[in-house]
């Protein structure tokens, strides 16, 4: 790992802890805190999909790459080293969104120390889905996982029964894996216990990442067609009961929940 | 306003729209795109409270100051100058949660006029507010707004027990105004249907901003002891079933919601 450098006794520790949200994978979709804190770090944390397109930033650094599912192992390795460093852990979209602030900072309570840890924002995989195909999330909306590695089926399915049944939009995060292919026709059919065939879906691969972004604007009645495209690089907004398709001219752009300004205004 | 340039009928129209989210507040918490756009374009249009902390990019651009509620307005001035001008009409945190985008595109769309147009995504309230107080957002969890202005109480009310009934965390946008001073309490009361008095709850104002940052950690049974301090620019985040106080040596620090991770691994 090299660059490990232990303080004097009379040194007082320089060690601290970031764990920083780098947004949907674009560089410039970064916030300029995180790009600053990561500048300002010896050991830089992630895995290999979040730490590539940080590259031009990480040279002179010591990198440590870790793999999915190995969370726990990655945060005690972040605590380890931050008692005398400084160490930034990188975490796709928005950090404290199905990211590794919680376990880092779990692991962080437990372990007893005190470090100073900041936890730095970045735009999430339901904003940034959502910017690309108009605006559906323009009011309330909730936002669920379909992984049941750490939350029991049954209770993701009573979860999505209480949004779905007040029509407000729903961001699905992790809609599909190896694991669980069937989840997602789970959630769908509990959508159509309360929504319209007509309800404006989404389904969006790799929103703002440097490749393989595409978009498909479809409904709830047609979505079995295009399951096979729903994968666990895909965010799926269902639009709630106000929910559109937005077009522009012959095109279909995406879908917008109006907010209710319409009740108001003329326009 | 100056600055008005006809395009030659022989010129291609060079307008373009982007509605931009600029964050919490503190410049560095925009993303590089953001920052960009902002640069790229001649027309500025946003409220005072948004364009203040842009002032060093808005040199030479002109600027159209706009009063809150006045939302269909300024989307009609943007998508006029638009059709020949480059036009940046700005949002605070992110433009698809409760920003410009939603109605921008509403205007859009019934105007006819086939304009580029790019949503720049942000990091949005619920986030930046979560990242001050740890992660308690960890998992799933829904966005409210608590105004009345273009969604009927029952509505609002109906909404708030589903996601309540759920235990998952809720995320208060709009909480408490003068025209509606009594909607906090009425949320509050329907939490405590559901939720023990001991859920941590957070009153988050002017998170990430400039100035006036304050943050106060209590629990659903002692809010309201603090509800003077809920006010427009605050964001308050209601814990779910499993969400816990987040404490450093004998210090609250804010609030952890676990993502399960403690049901399969040891730490």
């Amino acid at each position: 790992m090299g660059g490990s450098r232990l303080p004097s006794p009379a040194e007082p520790s320089k060690g601290r802890l970031a764990i920083v949200g780098i947004g949907p994978g674009r560089r410039e979709h970064m916030t300029a805190r995180a790009l600053k804190v990561i500048a300002g770090s010896d050991y830089v944390i992630g895995n290999d999909s979040y730490l590539d397109p940080l590259k031009p930033l990480l040279t002179g650094k010591t990198v440590i790459r870790s793999s999915m599912g190995k969370e726990v192992e990655r945060a005690k390795k972040a605590i380890e080293l931050a008692r005398i460093h400084t160490v930034a852990i990188v975490s796709g979209g928005d950090a404290g969104v199905y990211g590794m602030a919680g376990i880092v900072l779990e692991v962080l309570e437990h372990s007893g120390a005190e470090i100073p840890v900041e936890v730095i924002p970045g735009v999430t995989a339901a904003n940034a889905a959502a910017s690309v195909i108009g605006s559906p999330l323009s009011g309330d909306f909730a936002v669920i996982s379909l992984s049941d590695l750490l939350t029991p089926l049954e209770e993701i399915e009573r979860r999505l029964d209480a949004v779905f049944s007040v029509g407000i939009p729903v961001v699905l995060y992790n809609p599909k894996s190896r694991g669980r292919p069937h989840n997602f026709t789970i959630a769908i059919t509990h959508a159509g216990k309360y929504l319209s065939p007509d309800t404006p879906l989404a389904i969006v691969k790799n929103a703002l990442r440097d490749e393989g972004e595409e978009v498909i604007i479809t409904t709830l009645g047609e979505v079995e067609k295009y399951t096979d495209a729903v994968d666990m690089h895909t965010t799926v907004i269902i639009g709630g009961s106000e929910s559109r398709i937005w077009r522009m001219g012959e095109h279909v752009k995406g879908i917008i929940t109006p907010r209710g300004y319409h009740h108001k205004y003329v326009y």
